[in-house]
């Protein structure tokens, strides 16, 4: 390994709740991070934007903003479970930060890269569900074809 | 470093002409492979099929097997060249394997990582010319989503 690699990283990993970015960061920690490094580990998960209930309200459908701030409390407390969850795999790596986001994950991991100066981004090659992947284009393909950095993309072995 | 890291791993680094391709085989040789470790650097060159000219060959415009014989000697150079050229990059490897295959470099690549047992993909973010890109997909693309290993894709800075 050259002296330029052992120099500090920002290594960027987006997290969400499948099992395909976890091991995304596990197979990141085994083969890229350097435990007596500098390297930061940068832990990203974008909460996707909660769907728009306005046009199906009425008197037996109300969703108030009593309800749709419940909604955000639960996903921002998935959130930070998810983040505490990856965390806890990173417990030989001295710099890691957590970030939560919001947006389309296409556009906020793109542009994080370069708020952060990712070094790398690193991500699992599904993420954010099957339907949502059909209608919106895979995750990793916009990000690998738009991001200012190298990626890797980690797929599970089934 | 994990132990498991310092295992022996097999790198396979898709080799063009680009100059993309070489960056993204000096940015893996800084940031994922170890020099003293028993890792394994293939580097793979994919010759394209040449066109066919049958349906062109005329009085005036004739290929004949010995012109067709010269191209593919030809492009045999170009291969040899290109992967040298790569494996003088690599001279602190002590691993290293060179591979020149034959067919649509998104097929052969997904198919070499299987039968070469290779533990992760690196290539370019481009690769193969824009209009073959846009004619036929891209390649890092359809690697990302196709191959059977994590697959890192570097993009040259402008």
């Amino acid at each position: 390994m050259s002296e330029v690699a052992q120099n500090e990283r920002r290594i960027l990993v987006a997290i969400d709740e499948g099992e395909e970015s976890m091991y995304a960061l596990s197979w990141c920690l085994k083969n890229l991070v350097f435990e007596n490094s500098k390297d930061t580990l940068i832990l990203l998960y974008v909460k996707r934007p909660r769907p728009i209930f306005s046009s199906i309200d009425g008197p037996d459908f109300v969703i108030n903003a009593d309800a749709m701030a419940k909604i955000d409390k639960s996903s921002q407390i998935v959130a930070e479970r998810v983040l505490e969850a990856a965390k806890r795999l990173c417990n030989n790596i001295q710099n890691v930060e957590m970030k939560i986001e919001y947006g389309d994950p296409r556009d906020v991991i793109c542009e994080m890269i370069q708020k952060l100066g990712a070094d790398i981004l690193v991500m699992g090659s599904h993420g954010y569900g099957v339907i949502k992947r059909a209608l919106l284009g895979s995750v990793s393909n916009h990000c690998a074809q738009n991001a200012k950095c190298p990626v890797l993309i980690v797929k599970k072995p089934k």
